[in-house]
C-alpha cells in the first residue's frame, strides 16, 4: 500500500488552496461572496464500500447521507449535490433511493453526469453546503481541558452490516445512515473541533488529536455502544455510524444531548489514551481508506 | 437505450433547484452569497471516453480541461476542483498530468476521494466556478437576428483521435484540449447564448436552438474546419474540440476574434438549417451521450 499512500500524499500536496483539505479528508471550506462554501466529494465502490447484491436504493441513500454527514460536521446546510453515476443494473431503483434521500434532507440535485461502463461500479457524489456558523468547525481546534463528546451510539452499523451479510436481522443502521445536519448546525457555535465518525471512533478521534496537537483521553465505558458489551472494542473501531464527535469547553452549555466520553489533554507522542493506556494508529484504530 | 433515456429524464426531474440544469447538461448556476456559483461534474469512462492504452497524464489533463470548458461557456473563473479517482495503473503519471492542468488553469484541487476498484475505470471531476458576468450565459437566450459565432476550428480533435488510434501523427488536439476560460469571460457580457462544443457543432447548435425556441441557420462553408475539405461534414459532427459556440446581436462589437457561421431565425419544427436544408437530431448531428 506504500505506493498508494505516496500517491494520496502527493495529491494532498496538489491541494494548495488555503481552504482545501486534501483527498480522503473532510470538506474544503472556501470563502465565496461573503459566505463560506463547504464542499465534499465521496465515492462508493462496489466490493469495497458496498456488497454487490445490495439494494441500489440503499446505495443511493448512503451515498447522499455520507456526503451530507461531512457537511453536518461543518455545521453546514446543504445547497445541493452533483451526482457521478455509472449506469448499470437497477438504475430505476437507484433513482428511487436517490429521490427519497434528497427529499428527506432537502438537498436538490444540481447536476452531474452519467456514463455507461463495464465492471464493478463506482458512484460519486459532490455535496455543496453553506456554513451556518463561522469560524467553520474543523478537526484542529481541540484545546486542553475541553471535553470530548459523541452525539450517539456506535456499533449499530456493525451489527447492521452483519445482519445484511448474513441475510437476517435488522440492517437498517448500515443501509440507511443518518446525516446529523440539524445537530451539526446546532453544535457549530459551541464546539472547538468536530468531525463525523465514518471510519471508526478511535481512528477519527486520533485524527482530531493529531490535527489539534493534543492527546484525547477516552473513558472506554462512557462511550455509548449499540452492540453487546463483549463487542465494545470492535464497536469503537467500526465506522459507518456517522455520529458527530466533537470537543467543547467543559463549561459550555451544549444545545443538544451528547455523551461526554473523555477530555482533551496536552499533546504527546500518542494521540489517544483509552482508560489511560496509550494507543496509536499502529494499534488498529479503525478503517484506513485505500 | 430507451430505459437509459427514461432514467436520465427521471434524474432531470429530480433536479428541482431553479439553478439546476440536470444530468448530462451544462452547469448549474446557484446564487450564493451575492455571487453566482457555477458548478459542473463530468465523468470519463475507460473504453467510452478514452482508450485503454492512453497516457494517464493526458486523461487527467482532459478531465480538467473538459470540466473547465463548461465553466468557460458560463464566463466563469475557476474556484477549484474536486476529484473522484479510481486508483489503478500509473497513478503517478495521472498525478503529473493533473498537476500540469491545474497549474495551467490556476485551479486548485480542493478535495475529493480515491477508491480502489477492479475493472474499467471511471474518473469524475467537479469544477466550481464564480461567474464573472451576470446574467450568466445559458443556452436559451438566442434571439432572432442574432449572429451565430464559433471561436475557432472544429475537426482537429477528430484528426488527433485518429492519429492516436493509428499510432502515428499529431494527436495533441485530442489528448490535450484547451478550456477557453479567458475567451468565455471576455464574451460573457456580449452573448445572448453560449455553450462549449463538446458533442459536435451541429448537435450543440441544435441544443441552443431547442433551448431558445429558435432555428439556427448555419452557413456550412463559413465554419472553420481543421481537417481536409472532404471531411467537413464529419468535422461538423465530431466533438472534443471545446470551441465556444455563441449567439450575439449582429451589431455587438465582440471583444475577441470569432467566426460568424450563421444566424438566429424564428423557431420552427427543425432546430437547424444547414445551407438552407432542414436538419434534426434524427439526422445524426453529433455524439449523443449515453
Amino acid at each position: 500500500m506504500t505506493a498508494e499512500l505516496a500517491l494520496i500524499a502527493a495529491l494532498r500536496r496538489l491541494a494548495t488552496h488555503p481552504g482545501a483539505r486534501g483527498l480522503d479528508d473532510d470538506c474544503a471550506v472556501i470563502e465565496f461572496g461573503e459566505e463560506a462554501l463547504v464542499l465534499t466529494h465521496d465515492m462508493m465502490a462496489e466490493g469495497v464500500h458496498f456488497l454487490s447484491g445490495q439494494d441500489p436504493a440503499d446505495l443511493a441513500w448512503k451515498l447522499v447521507a455520507t456526503n451530507l454527514s461531512d457537511l453536518a460536521a461543518k455545521g453546514a446546510e446543504p445547497v445541493g449535490v452533483l451526482l457521478g453515476y455509472t449506469l448499470g443494473r437497477d438504475d430505476v431503483r437507484f433513482l428511487e433511493g436517490l429521490g427519497e434521500a434528497l427529499a428527506h434532507y432537502g438537498a436538490p440535485l444540481l447536476g452531474g453526469d452519467t456514463v455507461r461502463a463495464q465492471g464493478p461500479r463506482a458512484l460519486g457524489l459532490t455535496a455543496i453546503g453553506r456554513a451556518t456558523h463561522r469560524p467553520v468547525p474543523s478537526r484542529s481546534g481541540a484545546s486542553v481541558g475541553d471535553g470530548l463528546y459523541l452525539t450517539g451510539a456506535v456499533g449499530a452499523a456493525m451489527l447492521g452490516f452483519e445482519a445484511l451479510r448474513g441475510g437476517s436481522g435488522d440492517s437498517l443502521a448500515y443501509r440507511r445512515p443518518r446525516a446529523l445536519l440539524a445537530e451539526g448546525q446546532a453544535l457549530a457555535p459551541h464546539v472547538s473541533a468536530m468531525m463525523d465518525v465514518s471510519d471508526g471512533l478511535l481512528l477519527d478521534a486520533a485524527r482530531i488529536a493529531r490535527a489539534s496537537g493534543a492527546t484525547l483521553a477516552i473513558d472506554r465505558a462512557a462511550v455509548p455502544v449499540a452492540a453487546p458489551e463483549a463487542r465494545r472494542d470492535e464497536a469503537l473501531r467500526w465506522g459507518d455510524d456517522y455520529q458527530l464527535l466533537f470537543t467543547a469547553p467543559a463549561a459550555a452549555g451544549l444545545p443538544i444531548e451528547a455523551h461526554r466520553i473523555g477530555e482533551v489533554r496536552p499533546g504527546s507522542a500518542v494521540p489517544l489514551l483509552l482508560d489511560g493506556l496509550p494507543l496509536t494508529e499502529a494499534d488498529g484504530l479503525g478503517y484506513e481508506h485505500r
